[in-house]
């Protein structure tokens, strides 16, 4: 008998190992059986707020996210620092597994203007069709809590194929992203063991505008300033005044004007200088990567670009400089007849790898110096202003980091392209995107390899109104996450 | 019997006359015995909210002043036209005047930004002391509404001292000039026969700095342009578009930069062409005014002043260009990293004698072309941006008026000019006021000779939030009405 036994479940594994499921089958028909059941729990989730700064309701998405976990039998919990917004943390351990596989995403969203929104309501999330395809509109639909929900349902669809898992999975969502990851850094650091792994995939961004997937190797960094440049300490009636004080918006426009070219090239000076230059397979990658340009410029309604007409992979390869808002007084319905007491510009700095944020600040800092501006890092008072013409106030974003870019020969970075593939077809290869994610601390702090596999549509309206994601992508990031999960 | 009554009725007359108050008296008088009763009705009166496009409020404002009128023996009514703010009206006819005196003020107040004023209630006014002196704080305390309770009480301390006017007096206070005075033009023409006199005294706008009364002679036109310019039709990731898709606030800094020199004067072509000069008599009674500029300089927290150091007064003969507003997507707390979708600057024109608004606004249209935008003034759709790398939506101000000049030698000029020395001693005499008042429409429908006489303090926010009216201005101002309204 027991031999019998023995024989009988050997043919049975057999039987099941014949027609195991691949992470694609496994995805597709979860998928198929479950699509509702998949979009309520999106929608549920989309519909709690995540501004970082709305700590509240930051709780309630971690405990929900908490529990969503702890239905697929993950071990989950939040890791907690000072003041920061809680990361939420999961494991699934595989017996004998050799590797560690981390799968980061964020479920923190950009702030919103809600009078912006077709909807007046970006956290009731609503289904709407884009070019005959159905899309949900809500906050972080794409950016970020659709990668969220891909790499649960794909578990899912794992489990339920019974497709055996490789690797240990670790799964590492912060609340604190759009707000810069302020203490990112600090909470990997005390939690290291816990969150540590061969390689980090940060599943966050757009796929290539093309349609096609997309695996890029490393992220722009970022930092911010925030310039304010003053006239009168009131605002003045423009017709008693005008002519004689300073106008501040003016002003500022004169500022901002000689800070790039006509093209769009930085004359900052320095700020280009010390950056590493592309490896020929880095070169190569960009290439041979789908030329977009027409398309975008069709889609985005654009007669002309910045770069002199380079194309936009190249460009992304540089930093930038952006002014992302610009005020003075009031326009339209309320704007009056005044000279504006002061104006003000946000302006984001992106990195490439080789820059220092701090000094790219600086960089800034001294081009206003050298336009004649009393520099004041604290906010100025009247016996500053009698004495100097022109005064501006400086903010230096402190939710700041540099680029990181992980060789694309790596084995590692082989095996990800590998099992990307298997489930969507040839991949479009990037050194870097053009957004920025905090790689450089995750790498710095926990010594992994970041690669970042993103699933969003590129034309989701990122951090503006009117986020959403297209389903298709959504379904398509199931596919990606189940074969990622599946890996050695 | 007769003859009797006869003589003792003429003793009693002269006794009258003998003992008559002069208007200086008889204003001090009614003051000092009545400032409750002064106060109360004007915060009462500022108390109804008077932004032009609040219809139901403005004809709230119009029935109290109808009133108030009434309650002085004012015959009082409105002047309609169509889709326009009533004009409150009010005649109080001497018998055998031989001159009509017409009192003009305005009843509606600036749009306001409640969360920009202190009190965060812009018509709830409130008390308070500046410099140990007390002012009155709230949306029109000096703009205009001082104004009609100085004229009121005037009359109020005239009847009271039974102080015998010897012109027909009339009131004509206009409910739209904060919006331009749109209609104020066609009013006048559909009530000519009402409103038409020998002299306009204009009461609006701040006395002259040093707090010396000011009798002025003319004021600036304007005129105003909303200038758009565009990127890509949506907000796009800084990150991901950024060095690429053009940003329209460095496109608007540019163009804005483009039109005026670091001194302030204006670099589009023909700007200052045809400008009417000024007269010898013109031209001593500015170098004769009092020099404020230090005074000003050190009130505003100035280091500097556009102009190249040339005095206040003379640079207000000249035309002007002022940035009022200037939006670009969002800075502060709800700035995201966007490349913004447009930019957007609210431009105003001040206008001297000899220039034209049409003009004036063609001029800055033909800059902007020259920049190598495609100029539209309606919505630019996608077939235009497809085309244009440069696309700017310039919407034209249509409130607008040429500045008006009248000459200081007229004899009408000299007695308004000794009426209000006869109460406020030696008085600033001004060739234009840097604001602009509807003179032009006036004197071109009735023909009329037009002076403006302000009571308002200079520093009282006029315009801007903490909108304010020094008491001691309004003290003085109901003396120089008095001495108006008792002119022959």
């Amino acid at each position: 008998m027991r031999r019998i036994s023995s024989c009988v479940l050997a043919v049975i594994a057999l039987a099941c190992a014949l027609s195991a499921a691949t992470p694609k089958e496994a995805a597709d028909r979860w998928r198929a059986a479950h699509e509702q059941q998949i979009l309520k729990e999106f929608t549920d989730l989309l519909a709690i707020p995540n501004v970082a700064s709305d700590k509240n309701n930051i709780r309630r998405n971690a405990d929900t996210l908490v529990e969503m976990l702890r239905r697929r039998h993950v071990e989950a919990k939040m890791l907690f620092s000072t003041d920061a917004n809680p990361v939420v943390y999961g494991e699934r351990k595989t017996p004998g597994a050799k590797h560690t596989i981390v799968f980061y995403a964020h479920y923190d969203g950009q702030p919103v203007t809600p009078e912006d929104w077709e909807t007046k309501a970006p956290f009731s999330p609503v289904p709407k069709e884009v070019n005959g395809e159905p899309r949900i509109f809500a906050r972080s639909a794409s950016d970020d809590k659709a990668a969220i929900i891909a790499q649960l349902a794909a578990l899912d669809a794992l489990d339920a194929a019974k497709v055996p898992l490789k690797a240990n999975l670790r799964f590492v969502w912060e609340g604190e992203e759009e707000a810069g990851s302020p203490n990112l850094g600090r909470i990997l650091a005390e939690h290291k063991d816990d969150v540590g792994g061969d390689v980090w995939l940060i599943c966050d961004g757009p796929v290539d505008q093309s349609g096609k997937q997309s695996v890029v190797f490393g992220a722009r960094g970022i930092t911010s300033l925030e310039i304010t440049v003053f006239g009168a300490h009131r605002e003045l009636h423009s017709g008693h005044y005008g002519n004689w004080a300073p106008n501040p918006a003016m002003m500022l426009a004169k500022l901002l004007a000689g800070m790039k070219d006509d093209n769009g090239r930085v004359l900052i000076p320095h700020f280009y200088d010390g950056i590493a230059p592309l490896s020929e397979t880095e070169k190569k990658a960009i290439q041979d990567a789908p030329k977009n340009e027409e398309l975008l410029r069709e889609d985005l309604w654009l007669a002309g670009t910045e770069g002199g007409g380079r194309p936009l992979l190249e460009l992304l390869n540089e930093p930038s400089l952006n002014i992302h808002g610009m005020t003075s007084a009031r326009t339209g319905a309320t704007a009056t007849n005044v000279i504006p007491a002061t104006a003000t510009a946000d302006i984001d700095i992106r990195l490439v790898k080789g820059l220092d944020w701090k000094t790219q600040q600086q960089r800034v800092a001294d081009y206003i110096t050298a336009q004649g501006y009393f520099v004041s890092e604290v906010p100025p008072m009247k016996n500053i202003f009698l004495v100097h013409p022109k005064v501006a106030f400086l903010k230096r974003g402190t939710d700041s980091y540099n680029a990181v870019r992980t060789s694309m020969d790596l084995s590692i970075a082989k095996q990800v392209i590998a099992a990307v593939e298997s489930v969507r077809g040839p991949v479009v290869k990037l050194p870097t995107m053009g957004g920025s994610v905090p790689l450089e601390m995750i790498q710095n702090t926990l010594g992994t390899t970041m690669i970042i596999v993103p699933i969003a549509n590129y034309d989701n309206n990122q951090h503006a109104a009117n986020e959403n994601i297209r389903l298709q992508n959504l379904w398509d990031g199931i596919e990606t996450m189940a074969a990622l999960e599946a890996m050695e």
